[in-house]
């Protein structure tokens, strides 16, 4: 095991501000595509950069032997855009380490997560360990805007892509002690949604009072999509749901993962959501939906006494197993033609749609990561039902039938998609250490 | 009358991007003021830049006879920030004449109206004709922004501003054969309103479903501060309202401004507002309330997927005579200390407070005004209760206890506020000839 060279190596790829969302960063995008290509190549395996709609996949195998099991480790290299550099404490792009942190954007999400898997397979083989397995890699660029262009990707590369199981490091521990196998992920539907009512802005004097206010349409349009109880009103939203066993439920109420942690990690002064349900049911069990951003008239210093013409907003539902991409869609669209107002256009936009994820755990490869985190940790890791979104789990099981193992390494504050992203140096660690293990059981 | 040398000279006002909301325009703010104060002097009035805590005064008279009447000219040499240059079809700070229009930001609000005072007087002098009248001048820096200082300046200043009449040119007449008096003004209340739930943006996977979203508080405040009916929902808004006279609402009924006029100015497909009244009604004798603007969370390109910390939204109310602002600011923060959610913090900030005003029509210049506006459009002028506010005849009124007759010469579609913002060349003449026949008549 070489850390400093690890680290080294993460931090050249965590330089690369590869911010899918944004088309000013696709030079970054394809920097990044190919600094994984070239480190994947130089660990032995045959790799290559595969063009998709959008930005392109890294795909890599080292096939030894065809009676031997194949594993399929997934990862992203794209990172979530990094907000405001005033709220980071360093460069989001020039990582640094303090107090036993890496700090840099994507360094949880994913790209350090990733690299265990990198780290594992560049210690084993440098103690010369003879592996008893195939492996394939497949790292998309477009995690972070819903991987939209990986299901045609997978369809169109299935024998390519063929394993016994997929192994993806993008989730989280409870702590450096506590070990977690994130069994279930929700699924997320992201929309933008435009409220048009006028042509141009007008004075709010002379027209105040008998024109249609966008802002105002698009606050009850959005005030109306909840409930008091935070129920989600939009039509059929909760048919179909599964029920989920006793047991299973009394495991998921004693994650810990409450009133406590929640406040912690977040800040927040409440823990609230829907009527009913625990805070646990609610984090991974339960389908949710938030308004990630909101903007239209005038946002400057000072007044300006204007009714826009236009006001809009991007949100997106968390959803869960059973539940229809497809059928929310539709059911979202007949919300808004019902709801909104005459003399007002809205214009809805679907920006991903990717369903839950719910694994088998009694296949056999959770036994053995489970004994991997064993070794590691010295403790069972505990199984969770994680409320994020990992898309390729679902598109691997509809098109190869494969289950995948979330081994996530990352910890509860590592601040995902905000200002100070973090990755432990110690979870970095274990992370590699216990991917070796498992990859040494196989 | 010099009408090539009056344009001239507006023309280097109109390029002077003047925008009182802004702090970046400071040096535009005090450039503008040097230019007024500099044309005053020279047409041989005693002038002189005043500050306050805002942006400065420019007060300038000529006081001939002391038992003349003294009239005092208002105007303002602020503009509302421009918004998106893309927008205009020539630049807002580069005035252009196209078919008859001067286009430029402020033209018609208020530069190129106050400037019909000062070519009026000019074309007086040049005609040696022998004024009977003292002339007083008051031109502010922060109509725009609500004349925020401008009270405090006329109630230290009550002796400096005695006068008998106050004339404002800012507002519309009907079309340019059809003028108008405007006798009654809304008055504005402009708040800025913050809703926090959390110190940083959080992921909207792992946390959503438990936590308190801001742009979804701030949507439900907002969507709450109107019924069905449009009925505003601030506790005792509607007391004291004014009872209006079966005469003057009849009058202001037969005002053409209804559906038709409002659609083909704003491009509204619908024109909607508070049940129960008519179109004119809520125009100008029925308050309102707009959301001028509203930000928060992600707003750039794709997909971020996040519970923003924050939430922002400016929004104001027109009000009516007799409605109170400071019990009106009172009751709405009321409003959001009931109803904000346990968990979140609201921040309201006002940003302009200014009463309506009605101004009695049985003054004798209202009669020499009607005059001056007969003999130049061949009509009588409409009395109008304008939806606007201006707040200084408010001021006066309660500081001076006089009367202020609005001589506006913009038209209904000039565009104040928002991009493309005209004044008509024919209405620019006709303002100054209207203004000198008023001037000859005392």
């Amino acid at each position: 095991m070489n850390s400093k060279k690890h680290l080294e190596n993460l931090f050249e790829l965590l330089r690369i501000p590869s911010i899918s969302a944004q088309s000013d960063h696709q030079k970054d995008m394809v920097k990044a595509a190919a600094w994984i290509h070239k480190k994947l190549t130089s660990l032995g395996l045959k790799s290559n950069i595969l063009s998709t709609k959008g930005h392109p996949v890294v795909y890599a195998e080292l096939m030894a032997n065809s009676k031997w099991p194949t594993i399929l480790v997934y990862g992203h290299y794209d990172v979530q855009d990094h907000g405001n550099p005033g709220e980071w404490s360093s460069n989001p792009f020039e990582p640094e380490i303090r107090n036993g942190n890496i700090y840099g954007r994507g360094v949880a999400d994913d790209k350090g997560q990733l690299y265990t898997w990198i780290a594992a397979l560049s210690d084993l083989r440098a103690s010369r360990f003879k592996l008893r397995t195939n492996i394939k890699f497949l790292i998309e660029g477009e995690e972070e805007i819903g991987s939209r262009n990986l299901e045609e990707f997978v369809d169109k590369n299935k024998s390519l892509l063929a394993s016994d199981i997929c192994l993806v490091s993008d989730s989280d521990c409870i702590s450096e002690n506590d070990p977690v196998i994130t069994y279930g992920l929700r699924g997320i539907i992201y929309f933008e949604i435009s409220i048009k009512t006028l042509p141009k802005d007008v004075h709010s004097g002379t027209y105040g009072g008998n024109v249609l206010n966008p802002i105002e349409v698009l606050s009850n349009l959005l005030s109306g999509l909840k409930n008091n109880e935070r129920k989600i009103l939009i039509p059929n939203f909760y048919k179909n749901l599964r029920k989920i066993p006793i047991q299973e439920k009394r495991r998921l109420n004693h994650y810990p993962f409450g009133e406590r942690e929640i406040k912690k990690e977040t800040g927040a002064k409440v823990v609230v959501g829907e009527k009913g349900y625990t805070i646990q049911e609610r984090a991974g069990a339960r389908p949710a939906l938030d308004i990630n951003g909101i903007w239209g008239g005038y946002q400057g210093e000072g007044a300006k006494t204007i009714i826009p013409q236009k006001a809009q907003a991007k949100f997106s539902m968390r959803i869960v197993p059973l539940q229809n991409p497809k059928d929310i869609i539709k059911n979202t669209k007949n919300y808004f033609l019902k709801n909104t107002p005459k003399g007002a256009e809205f214009h809805l936009k679907v920006l991903a749609a990717d369903s839950a994820v719910l694994v088998n755990t009694t296949n056999k490869y959770f036994g053995l990561a489970e004994k991997a985190y064993k070794k590691v940790f010295g403790k069972k890791p505990h199984y969770h039902l994680h409320g994020a979104t990992i898309p390729v789990g679902g598109m691997l099981k509809r098109a190869l039938n494969i289950d995948t193992v979330y081994m996530g390494y990352g910890l509860p504050d590592d601040g995902l998609h905000g200002p100070n992203e973090k990755f432990s140096l110690g979870m970095f660690e274990k992370g590699i250490q216990t991917n070796s293990e498992f990859l040494k059981s196989l």
